[in-house]
């Protein structure tokens, strides 16, 4: 219900065409969505160009195949993470435009396409290991509608290969770093840029890396302050954040 | 050394006015930070209005008092956190005009005005006990230049107090969310805001909490986008990211 | 032995039937159980239609389609939870009239109808990928006789899905919620519903989820009073507690 | 606004007592809890004799004594936990009337009194030790209006001792059991009684207890079905539960 | 009931002197323990000289000086453990000749001599801060009845003056094995005696020891067959065992 | 060198036999073992009957093969564990008469009967799926010449089932408890038996179970005496453990 | 550039062969790597011998063979650690002069014969199951050009064989240790051996081993001066530490 | 019993002074140490100047000062680590020459001067923090005879600091970090210095540091080759370690 049928109401109620008795009855049980969230409702308008995200772990190929199809039919733009190479099959055979990023466990599609402004975001990451990660961010950044800069390999154990990438890095409007083992990377950079820094922990690394656990306490306890952090492996999050950053 | 002495350097050789072995050696031993961490020196630069921040704890009153004094001298802005009501004391009776927060356990001395812009940040926070973190990121965040919005004191167990807030949350930049226990606030928030939010967990809680713990990988593992996370009570830092992307 | 065969007893005594040493030995021998745990056995009595349960994991498809016939056989009802496809197939083999619900990972078999009353359990649920948390919990809670309604993907990050829902989940008797990642919908739930809520923290979730600790951390801490929690992905445990209330 | 003075303003517009413009305007900014959280609220409104709580750990006893104050003008039940003996003593200087429970660390005001059915609540502990969270959880569930029967001292380590007391534990509508080391305690009870059992893990014991951690993860495990389990001590939680079942 | 009164009951309906429905109730009624865990009791039974004992932390001076005279009124042998200084005073002046041991914090009170065999307990400590364990295991021991000798310092870093000290503890029944740190003595005497070992894992150690975490794990571990655990810092609990061990 | 050679050595130095010098070089070449280590192995002498234990996990088919072939050509009795089915085809095509135990997955031979004396060890097991460390144990401790009564499927959810089975467990010199889930059982029992019981924490569980560590934890904080804990699933070590105590 | 083309530039700017002008852009371009990290790459110069080290876990065995031709073109050394053997085909295919070592999942190749000094590194292991990682660091310590003796199977449960070896394990300037289960070999030989002792927890055990988490735990605490640790597995890293040591 | 006791022996057997019985009892109760841990004491000889080390922690007063004295009679070196204030003002009266350093934490006293070679160990340190640890590695270094040199407050949030510092860091022999919070400067130095590192995890952060376990899981997991760590704040263990490195 919105503010003209409200106003029909109130002046119905006024000229008699309706009972107090119903009118109270429409008003008592205004669904609380209707007016309520409304606003709420604004926030996940979708916005020309903007892609549904399907986190695709768990689902079956089918499924996503479907929603895939009935998004492109109604030209929304499109993103699935955590993809396997059966997904992306069964959803190139049905949408062929369609791009699968394998190292990014990615599928995209993009219908509408997406202005962006000379703002970027950069994304850096520490070993190769890594990549998946960074992939998973790049594709994510890129269909939300942002430049993008990719900077990797540039880990600690050979940090002049970080400072010869420094300047394309300070260049960006907001960083996200990615790196695993002990995640140094994140509080060097956040030494070394003035610019907000997403950190991804990794899950590369083995013994008492556990799982990432050894990346992301360090990420979280970083002496250098411009650091946040978000889940183990999750380049999406990361990137999704930033996207929002930037866009400001 | 700057360019202009690297070009007089070479113009003293030219003109035999510098012998090429002498020069040699300057360059050669030209010190690291001279030519290449200029840039570095550059992101910290301080900036008029910015302030040194001095993180109080473990450290002595004399310290502190005596750092306060002599960059008050100078017409620094300046932030001590993690400061026992000791240690404000020392800092008052040398700066009278020095602010202390006891709930942030904060002292700031504003020497130089910031002109701040409309944008604002909002510290949102569950409940009266995540205080301290609240008042640390306040602080943090209006010596930093920012104009700040706190809405405490509406945690999800009582959602309609966060309803009846949430345009103010809405109208800010980015938001703080400071919360203990499970931590579920920046979920929620992360629902229905479509801004950065940059998620505190407090060590507010017993039993299970893990000081904070349970916060901590609450925020981690939210399932709505957008939500990055700092160490647990570490409202200094959620305020110094935040007040990085407010002034984007 | 139980009281009549006691009153007899004693009545053989008296009249010289019994020899009071033979008495006293059938006394003295008294199996523990007969008299003691009488009582304890009255709570694990077979109401009619009442399941044996049995729990599929770790046991081989053999020895479950024996149990099962065996109980058929009695007209016993029967459930098994955390049934592989493979025990499944064994089952329906055996007892055709099985019921196979293959994402929770259940069958059962219902020989003798069970009443039930008007009050009803809700299973809310935070995402699809709970899915079979609240299938384990739907086919229990149906079991053991009790009415049940099923919300599911209604979890925080699109909060005006919960409120669309609300009054289904109020008008219960008591709630089950399932949820994974950060686990916040319990929480919420607390703080809305006047009934006591069954958490499941499920292990949806990656990196620093570790398994589900951190909804079953987030759900222990929660805010809101009235949650309380089962073991992770515990849908079995989750609807015999609530069909206990239920029960009431 | 109520119904009622939703019906007086319909009302007025109809007799032209207010424009349509005024009332629009009166709706459309209807605070958003006024209209779509009275349900909400509606869970939460002051039952007669329903106590406001008071977590008293971290607030001042100036602040705990004026919000009992007010209260008690109000002519409400009160009830703080986790009361000091300092706060203790605030409390019955403005409020002598006030019960302080120093074991529980709670105080508690009854001002209107409540009536309780004949069901009851039967809270058992294992150890002495386990007084604190007994006494906070009898207090909770006597101001929520409920009968209370305790049976301490009754750990696994002399069964005989549980058993003893099994008829009264029998007799609830529903069981509260505290125990700290191992909790085995949960689990035995939860084989011999058929009613919904909460356990509370208590943080009694040292070395690898590690602060009630042994006795929470021992309770999640209960291999006994009708266990569900509150944060560790939290002996409030566990009585809040309660009573919401005991009075269904 | 014992078997005598029992025939005696029977005795008294054969006789007529007692109605069969009263002798029924009595039957009826018969009291758990009586009966059933009559047998129970038999292994709590105050054998000759065997202690209560009691577990003092947590609890007050009072309380502990009351149940140490009543039970040296019976004439019992008496155990406190975790006994502080101000608890040793307040026993001691009740009852002078009981005998504090401010290391292992134990008072006991010896009222009956027992007799003990020729085997004896080792009470093997890697380092003189482990001393309390030791001392704690030691008094145990001895009240319950026990040769004792006690082997300290000869932890792993100087392995030599374990070797010197072989002997002795090759000629025990049973040996308790006390260490922090990192634990290994008891893997390495595991590897040098044919006994049971029983280890206790102690806290000693800082950073990384976690509170005896890492000693605990190092003994779960153990590469030599023969080591079983008790919980850290648990002297009384490995004499307990020991002692049990030692009067096979 | 035995006591004999060395006897001969002097003797040879007596008559001459023998050069001073070479017996010297003789004595101070004495490889370590032989004279300082003698004691050492003494404990792993082979007794007769006596088993050498070979851990499977981990080793190949044709190790584990040809070191049970040279055992069995030697005459000693012979125990695999952690034996796969393939490594147990692979010995018994080359040793027909071994013994394989495919629920304890081990693999025994017996060469040499072992007398055992009328002191038997009850291994007690909370549920079916305690199976495997049951079985294990069973065999360790047979082959290594004890009397072994097994009493399983007794877990505290059906208190009664323990209860006709405490003759048989009390009547044991020591008793081993293998649980998983909350390991309750090992707290019941210590409260029951008054003999050394030697607790098996199994991984037997989920979700909040981590793999046996709720088990492990709730052992170690057993609050009856007389329990002490080994390793996760290690059904061989309580059995060593178990010999060790029951031999004495 | 090198001081050389450094003073060929001063040398061209004086003898007017090159504009100040574009000798400044040569110098302000000069990239961050030449001048202020040729330092840095010093100490990554590729010495002769010195292999390049590859991490195979997670690669291809594409990329792998590429890297490993194109180095042995150049005559380099090389190193494929954690190689799997259809890794190690693809190599042999191309580099049939590579050894491969399966049991420590190594894959070197010498082009380049290394001197080494009598110096050597003793690599002691506890366990047979710890020869993937003694292996792969004996090949580490092989390719950087070290003398090395193995010394295996000295675990603490037979003491005797490591004293039996004490004197080899002296010799070395530095010593490796292998250890799973508890890890206490660190620990005995630090307290027998005056060398510094590079101590590698293996993830060798099982139930609270917890993946190698104990014997790390164990050697951090180690009572022994001079054992400092590298990371569960790393065999590549200890052998890397030793290197550098048995070089000094 | 040395060599020429033994060859006496020998001798008086062969001369009829011992008759072989009696030689056979002297050689078979050979002391253990005599013989075989000759050798090991040769490892603890007290060489010249080389210093008892006493840890202070749970010590008393009393104790330790007598300990000095002793030992100061004797003219040893002495240390003692981890020494309250309360302890040096004991120390310090009986032994005036002491050295007290409180912010490490250490007393010293040097009774006899060691002679130390040009080769230096550098103690690097990432805050001011981590002085305590700082100080009582140099304290350590120094009295076992070694040159120091301390580098502080090069954190790599400011990284240019720690560049300024490379040239002395890099001319050590061997190279101690000590880092708390992230940890990240060991990495960094590890990619920077072609030195053996010794890491030292602080306990210096607060949240999601957990006591020093963000740098420790950091350190163990450097991507960087030649870091090998030590227990949390063992700042003693890192600079024996050092100390035996740098000697070589």
């Amino acid at each position: 219900m919105d503010l003209k049928s409200l106003e029909q109401l109130l002046s119905d109620v006024k000229s008699d065409r309706l009972e107090i008795s119903e009118a109270l009855k429409q008003l008592e049980n205004l669904p609380f969505s209707d007016l309520g969230f409304a606003k709420i409702d604004n926030h996940r308008e979708i916005r020309v160009g903007y892609p549904e995200v399907i986190y695709g772990e768990g689902k079956t190929v089918e499924h996503v195949t479907k929603i895939v199809s009935h998004m492109c039919e109604r030209g929304d733009n499109v993103l699935v993470t955590r993809c396997s190479e059966e997904m992306a099959k069964g959803v190139l055979e049905v949408c062929p435009e369609a791009h699968y990023n394998s190292h990014g466990r990615t599928i995209s599609v993009v219908n509408t396409e997406q202005e962006s402004s000379e703002d970027y975001i950069a994304i850096v990451a520490a070993g190769t290991s890594d990549l998946p990660v960074v992939e998973e961010a790049y594709e994510t950044a890129k269909i939300l509608g942002n430049k993008v800069v990719k900077v990797t390999d540039v880990g600690v154990a050979g940090i002049h290969r970080l400072f010869a990438n420094l300047e394309v890095i300070r260049g960006a409007k907001v960083v996200i770093v990615a790196a695993g083992m002990e995640g140094a990377l994140a509080s060097v950079l956040g030494g070394l840029v003035n610019k907000p820094i997403i950190a991804v922990p990794t899950s590369v690394g083995y013994g008492a890396n556990f799982g990432g656990l050894a990346a992301l306490l360090s990420m979280l306890n970083s002496c250098a302050s411009g650091v946040s952090v978000v889940n183990i492996d999750n380049g999406f999050g990361a990137a999704y954040n930033a996207s929002m950053i930037n866009k400001l």
